[in-house]
């Protein structure tokens, strides 16, 4: 199975990257830049010992199976309407939290949430998972803390294959959080939980369900 | 200072009587009948080793520092509206979460949360917390699992107070939730929790940020 990671080059993008990798994936990392997509893709692989590829966009999500849209939440849905024919035949992963900071943290989910509005563009093989994940700490290969994460979709068969892939992470646990309209909540647990790190003198917070 | 368990005869309220004085609070347990409270303080005596007091809820109120409403979300309003007078001078605890089953559960907050409504009638000395705490894992003293308890609230004073307590109890962790109009996002995670265990085949989850 290949997994492709759509804007590979950024924070969360390093992170699955690896850490897809060492779960045995290959994994493309996309970028609009294809010499930057070479580049990162270079320094994950001496990270995690594998080979990682680096590739356009477009090629990218051709090649791919799953993809996994590690993109700017404000450069979202103009990036799926673009992709469209492309990404409407793979399963889509939306890790997306539309979020700004006014004084703290504010969810602004557009209708929904970020995942449900790719999936009125996509359609029912968008999955959202990934979201409560902190970017920084994940791609830290020295620190494998154990975090949950709640997976959410309306096509069963796309949820249990991104579960798989969930899993298949050391130390991760997907949950099944049931239709992809509770992205909404899973979404906006984000800013809540960066939020409540700083009131609390703490930094790049998960959640673990105990 | 003294803690008394408003409605302290029910599930939730066992485990804080219990936990609270084994943290070495004078902890009251309180009833609509005194007969009731009497015998349930008997019980939770015995189970932790410690004096715990039962009285009818009105002396519960009258004599006590803190006052956690431990009563179901259908009947806080009016029993709110009933003890104004005596409720509006303690520090409250509202552990109350508004949800109904409707195939899975729903959260069903009147405006805002039930923390915001009961502070429009109480003041601002009204603290949410505990909303994520399962009750019959907590009351169960042969388990101590680590939780932790979000506690909200706009008096400054009042939520230090509940977050000391909150602390004093063994392997919960108090944070800072931010103003009481955050509640609602504490108390909607709570049938979400709910939901998520029962799709995951899990059990009274509680939540830890890690
Ligand atoms: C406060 C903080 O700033 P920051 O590095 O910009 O990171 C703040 C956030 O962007 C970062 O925590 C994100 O992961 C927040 N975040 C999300 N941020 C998002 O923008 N979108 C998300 O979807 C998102 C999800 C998310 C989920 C969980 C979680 O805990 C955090 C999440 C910080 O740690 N700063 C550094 C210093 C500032 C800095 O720019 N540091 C440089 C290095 C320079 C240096 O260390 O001196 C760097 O980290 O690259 C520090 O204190 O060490
Ligand atoms: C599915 C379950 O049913 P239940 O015991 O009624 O408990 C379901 C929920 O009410 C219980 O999980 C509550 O704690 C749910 N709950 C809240 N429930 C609420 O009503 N309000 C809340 O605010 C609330 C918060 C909350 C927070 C976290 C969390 O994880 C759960 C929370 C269950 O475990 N059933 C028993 C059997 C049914 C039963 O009645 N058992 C008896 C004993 C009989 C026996 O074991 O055979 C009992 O537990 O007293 C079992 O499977 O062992
Ligand atoms: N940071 C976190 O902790 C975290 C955690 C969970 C979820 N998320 C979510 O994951 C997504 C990515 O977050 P991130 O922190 O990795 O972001 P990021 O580092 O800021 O950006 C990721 C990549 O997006 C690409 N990009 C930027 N603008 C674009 C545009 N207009 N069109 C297409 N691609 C564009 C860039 O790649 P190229 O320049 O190479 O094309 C960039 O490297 C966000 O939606 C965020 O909400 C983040
Ligand atoms: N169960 C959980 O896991 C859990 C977890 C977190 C928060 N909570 C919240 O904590 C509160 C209590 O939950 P619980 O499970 O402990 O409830 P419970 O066992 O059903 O009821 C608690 C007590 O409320 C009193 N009560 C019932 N009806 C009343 C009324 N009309 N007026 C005044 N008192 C009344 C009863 O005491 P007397 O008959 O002795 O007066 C009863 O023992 C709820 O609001 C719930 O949302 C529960």
């Amino acid at each position: 199975m290949i997994i492709s990671i759509v804007g590979g080059t950024g924070n969360l993008g390093k992170g699955l990257a690896v850490r897809l990798a060492l779960a045995g994936y290959k994994v493309v990392v996309g970028s609009r830049m294809v010499e930057k997509a070479e580049e990162k893709a270079k320094e994950y692989s001496k990270l995690c010992g594998c080979k990682i590829e680096g590739l356009s966009n477009d090629k990218a999500i051709d090649i791919c199976d799953v993809a996994i849209l590690t993109i700017p939440w404000k450069s979202a849905l103009d990036f799926v309407k673009n992709y469209r024919d492309s990404l409407s035949k793979k399963i889509v992963i939306s890790p997306i939290v539309p979020m700004v900071k006014e004084g703290e943290f504010v969810y602004k989910p557009l209708n929904g949430s970020m995942a449900e509005s790719i999936a009125k563009i996509l359609g029912n093989k968008v999955v959202s998972a990934f979201q409560n994940i902190p970017a920084k700490r994940f791609s830290n290969l020295n620190e494998t803390p154990e975090f949950d994460v709640i997976v959410c979709g309306d096509n069963e068969e796309a949820k249990a294959v991104v579960m798989e892939i969930v899993n298949s992470i050391e130390r991760l646990r997907a949950l099944d959080g049931g239709p992809l309209s509770n992205s909404r909540i899973v979404e906006s647990l984000t800013p809540f939980l960066i939020n409540l790190a700083s009131r609390n003198g703490l930094k790049e917070l998960g959640v673990k369900f105990v």
